[in-house]
């Protein structure tokens, strides 16, 4: 145990060491479905690259950057990339996103678009001068970056609990380079483990071509080729430039030699397998001398075929216990000449380090191989962590499955090779993106990390990312976020509790009395009704009800002391309606019965968003399959769940299903007719089973306006109109519609995902009615 | 029973017959303390008379007219005109209202201001016209309008119940026109019952003093004169001109005559003890041949000096039965003669009734006396009401009250004559009014008619009716009203909860947690906090607390789970105190604890409109009361009552109050030195007692900012502000506050009636903050 595990031990401060912050970056190319690279221009639909925080283009148009905010946790991280990567591949039209880090198949080098920032011609020249020294083909190499730095209050009690001879900015730029030293020196494990690009396709630059050998009809490769990318011929600079990490004033100075030279046109181009990282990204090398490093920027992850996403969350947990190992392990002297031994053993491994023989050059053991080494230091890694008090089973996993690929033979370049060779080099690539897409598109609606929120939430953030709005959870039990985008906040409860109504105008619709009168004010038909606050007062009106009626307390859960009766009614029926509903509510309402059918319009900023009708759970006869079996199929449906985190509910078989079916003088054993509709519940709620329909385009624009003139009635700009329509063709509202409640909360998703219809993308209207769009 | 009653009584209709629209209007001119009419202009306080529905200027600038809305009850609208009446004399300053019909002392005529409409000219020509014609002086004669239609409901049942050979239109005329032609017949008895008037000051019109009698040194009169105001010399047209009442096509026909003919200038000018009325008061005569009559306007009744507010509730009550009476009653032939009878009878009667030879020349009995026929009347009401099933306990009552000034002699003409004897004419008048203000201005907080609602609304609708703002309570047991003026809507509940505040700030204000994140943002100091989920976590953190902290559940209720570590605390007690927190809510949050006193800081379209401290129930000594008395002594200021309908509760002397007085070594018997505080609760709450102190004007500016900019930080425009201050002479505010809490519905009765210092008017800032000041 060393001087710095001590510490942390005897200040129980071994989880604190594991708290961080990480994010994660990712490129990858767009491809057409015969794999050829998609020269097309970046899609709209991703709003302003400059502007979309989450999805921008890298070095080319075809090249997606994807961008996950800082996260307080790996998986966080992990699942937001998840999440960009779902909303990039399923929005691309026609095209797909290349699932390996080096490219597709390639036009020629001019035909290959360079990044297009009309608004910012910098960038475009910056990318016309890597273009010119670098080749396009080249700049086309992608990967994964991954952003760590410690949670800073650790940081603070580690600093706290030292000598203090040194300012915290000091003490804590010492931590972050001792790291990055000992990924010089260690990082080639990153390559052996993850690196997953054992191959290249003909068409990548001719003189990389020209030194390999032929793989297969349309490939090249080295022999035990780890990580292309990473290897001699993959993304680096012309030579190998020496960069001080003794101090931070000794890196920039490198640096600026460097750039004073020109050997590099600015800090970026520097490509180390890890970059020091500032808080403001703007002119980082006076940052650097000013506020310290920020975080660590580790940059040798190749794209992984295998994985949805192009990397998997065991690797990126594995980094982050690799890094903590770094921090742990004793720092050694690392001169010039280590780091151009290290820089070699990285590149030597990226070449070929998939084989038996292949000895590392970087370590004092000199004679030692990848695989035994790896082993060694999976098991310091434990060690180190056990020192601390911070080793969990959850480690245990992320190393045993490092462990595995090492003792299996199956490292993702052998993979890879084997795939290549039995599919070819397009298709197995292919095959995977198209694998993916299809699973994602299954279900849809969900965002990873946030399944805990309601649906409505999800799809709104799932807009925001999609358009690059910024967001935060301000109260996860709460649904309650805040959007941010070009200095705009706006913060947003339950999707649709925003800024843009009024605190009263929720209070109107909240009153089923008060909107009824201001809807009457504006000539809207309600359903004609008295307000009673007396029971005598009631009975005595017996004499002016005709018709149909239903008899409501004012206020009411769950229906409880309603009584409907659709047409004539006797004197004792009613006044024993009256004593159930005032058992309720000081205050009752009698209503004239409204026949037809209901409606819910969702208005948002004075227009329809989306129309949906609910009709109760049912299933369509075949002739062949029992009522049972029916259900069983119609659950199916991956729209369907338990527990309201679906779209739609599953549809259940039990007691009132069955009675329901007695009724109609059926079992659930039956076989109904082909094209026979049989409903399983009377009541049309989503939570039994209904289905959602949507009528957006059914229902005549006379009713559309009528709504958006209620919602304008009480104010409101975000509204569920629940409308009866007794006849849904008749173009003369009169006596054809009433309207019956208005909703300060209108569910979203019963318009995104209906069992039937369109994807009326609420989301998106919600962010474009805050201005966002 | 005749015809009506039966079809009344057969349908059960006698309640609904009692059912009406009610409303008053009252002049009043204003005088100054020595009884000299006040020639200032109409109080700019009521703002633009010609917009203030309820307060506005009648013939002359120095008479007020009050006018009520439509009430569906006669208790209400005499409610309302309460209000209207306290808010005007509360607001007069150094003048009062004028509580006689005949006018006070008067200057010459032409130093009577006429009413000032700079804006109307036509208003202004027809009141010069008017003083040409008339004079000043006897325009300045007021006396109480009462408005009266029946439910519209009753008339269409009744309709429906008739042969329906006629329309429904003539049908609600003929009803309308036959209490009108009865009114003629018998209104002499709410003359001889109601009249107020018998004398007149010297500086009245000397055309008439000149006819009369000396009463006193400085008034005049005749001899058993009931009311000069409905008598020969008082307000009428120059010489009584028939107006045909068979159909309102003749009335029509005879007032346009008269119009032709130059007799009056308009229909306005015919000053018939009963007007036929319509809906849209412009161009009358046509409105009433298009859309009939809409309600009644009864005019004899004088201002009773007796009465708060120049108007007895019993005798409205009585007014209502009467006009019932004249709806049952059957009808009988009116002809020119008659109309002339009945008119001559009532002069005759206003000017010499009260004396026991008078005799009237009305009805057929032409030898009976007023007090023997309203007897017979009286009965006759009663008998009526209880062929319809109608007549109640109250009504018995409401009789009774008439009966008794007949039987003993007190009518108001008898009683008036006799303080005026004693005290003099202005003396004794001067001395009910301002005796009625001295009354009212000690309970200045409710509105009549609508304590049952919250002291916060009761103090917005108060600043409405002075400033003429148009109310309607949609929902009274939520307090929810919509005001409106210059066709302006806006819907406020609870007083505070408007549309100027958007829903998603009053549910960042709601969260404790989201208000935190939000203020920080910005840079506002809210305690140091931080939000556990997890209870094993929130221990891990007790290394990190010094000092003084607050650990209370997220969400909490009464204070449920709350513990305060003012200064060091043990690992124990600490852990203890998370069990206790955790057991409220699963999550929790541990803030540092603040020092200093709190401060309500009310902020109001940006502005502070109010700072409140509150102190616990306390008392000061005199050296000569037990605390006991002490106690008592203080709780008989009228702010404080129970159950919070006072803007202040009276403090308690139960077991907690003489627990805390145990604590102190004291009992309730004993006697604290002079100007000794002694305090009798921990807790400053107002509802056990506490005063509140307003330091609206002690808190420097630089706290004000704060609150504002702590309320634009959530977006607010109505919001209460809980600071914590630690020394209010600071002028540097950090270390010095803290914000503890953002309201969203901040009571605001508590800054406009405090226990020491100014009204805040936080009902008018309302007002002002919607734009309607």
């Amino acid at each position: 145990m060393n001087e710095i595990e001590k510490i942390i031990k005897e200040n129980s401060l071994g989880l604190d060491t594991k708290k961080g912050r990480f994010g994660i970056e990712k490129e990858s190319v767009r491809v057409k479905e015969n794999g050829e690279l998609a020269t097309t221009p970046h899609p709209k639909i991703f709003g302003d690259k400059i502007k979309n925080l989450y999805i921008t283009v890298d070095f080319s148009e075809s090249q997606i950057e994807m961008i996950t905010p800082i996260e307080n946790s790996v998986e966080k991280a992990y699942d937001f990339l998840r999440n960009i990567h779902e909303i990039v591949i399923t929005n691309l039209k026609n095209e797909y996103l290349w699932s390996q880090s080096v490219p597709p198949i390639l036009p020629d080098e001019e035909l290959i678009p360079i990044g297009k920032f009309p608004e910012n011609k910098e960038l475009e020249e910056y990318r016309k001068l890597l273009s010119l020294k670098y080749g396009r083909k080249k700049q086309l190499l992608s990967g994964v970056h991954f952003n760590f730095s410690f949670d800073n209050e650790f940081l603070i009690e580690l600093y706290e609990l030292s000598d203090k001879k040194i300012t915290f900015k000091e003490f804590k730029n010492n931590i972050y380079l001792k790291i990055s030293r000992n990924y010089f020196k260690y990082g080639w494990m990153i390559i052996y483990l993850l690196g997953a690009s054992p191959v290249v396709h003909e068409t990548y630059l001719e003189k990389c071509i020209n030194k390999m050998k032929k793989f297969t009809e349309d490939t090249y490769y080295f022999e035990d080729l780890v990580s292309f990318r990473n290897g001699s011929c993959g993304y680096r600079n012309e030579k190998d430039f020496f960069v001080n990490y003794e101090s931070v004033d000794k890196y920039v100075e490198s640096l600026e030699n460097l750039i004073e030279k020109d050997s590099i046109s600015n800090a970026k181009e520097y490509y180390s397998p890890v970059r020091l990282k500032t808080k403001n990204p703007k002119d980082i090398l006076k940052e650097l001398k000013n506020n310290g490093i920020e975080y660590l920027e580790f940059r040798s992850i190749d794209l992984n075929p295998f994985s949805e996403i192009g990397i998997e969350k065991q690797d990126l947990e594995f980094l982050h216990l690799f890094i903590l190992f770094l921090f742990l392990k004793d720092d050694e002297s690392f001169d010039e000449k280590d780091y151009f031994t290290y820089l070699k053993n990285q590149e030597i491994l990226a070449n070929k380090g998939n084989s038996d023989e292949f000895r590392l050059i970087c370590c004092k053991d000199k004679n030692v191989s990848p695989k035994e080494f790896s082993m060694v230091i999976i098991d310091e890694i434990e060690k180190h962590l056990k020192n601390i008090g911070a080793f969990t089973n959850k480690d245990d996993k992320t190393l045993q499955y490092q462990k595995n690929k090492i003792l299996s033979n199956t490292l993702y370049s052998d993979l890879i090779l084997k795939e290549v060779k039995q599919k070819g080099f397009i298709k197995f690539h292919m095959d995977k993106s198209k694998y993916f897409l299809y699973e994602m598109e299954k279900i849809p609606y969900t965002l990873k990390g946030f399944e805990d929120l309601e649906l409505s939430t999800q799809i709104l953030l799932k807009a925001a990312i999609k358009n690059g709005v910024k967001f935060e959870i301000l109260d996860r039990d709460e649904n309650f976020i805040s959007l941010e985008k070009n200095g705009k906040i706006e913060y947003v409860k339950q999707a649709t509790k925003t800024s843009l109504d009024s605190y009263v105008t929720m209070l109107i619709m909240e009153n089923k009395v008060v909107t009824k009168k201001v809807l009457e004010k504006k000539g809207i038909i309600v359903p004609e009704g008295k307000n009673y606050f007396n029971i005598d007062e009631a009975k005595r009106d017996y004499r002016k009800y005709r018709g149909g009626i239903v008899i409501k307390p004012k206020s009411t859960n769950f229906g409880l002391g309603i009584t409907i009766f659709k047409d004539k009614f006797s004197k004792e029926d009613y006044e024993k309606a009256l004593e159930i509903a005032f058992k309720e509510d000081n205050s009752i309402l009698i209503e004239k019965f409204v026949k037809g059918k209901e409606y819910r319009i969702l208005i948002i900023n004075d227009e329809v968003a989306g129309i949906l009708h609910r009709v109760p759970a049912n299933i369509k006869g075949d002739g062949i399959r029992s009522i049972k079996e029916l259900v069983a199929k119609k659950n199916l449906d991956s729209l369907r769940g338990v527990g309201y985190k679906t779209p739609l509910e599953k549809i259940k078989l039990e007691d009132p299903e069955k009675l329901f079916l007695k009724g109609q003088g059926l079992t659930i054993e039956d076989i109904p007719k082909k094209d026979n509709v049989i409903y399983l519940r009377e009541n049309s709620n989503i939570s039994t089973g209904g289905d959602s329909l949507d009528y957006t385009d059914e229902i005549l624009d006379i009713y559309k306006e009528i709504a958006v003139k209620a919602s304008k009635a009480v104010g409101a700009k975000i509204c569920g109109v629940d409308m009866m329509i007794e006849d849904i063709n008749n173009s003369n509202p009169n006596e054809n519609y009433s309207i019956i409640e208005l909703n300060f909360n209108p569910a979203i998703h019963i318009h995104c995902y209906p069992y039937k219809g369109k994807n009326r993308n609420i989301g998106e209207k919600i962010l474009s009615a805050l201005q966002y769009l």
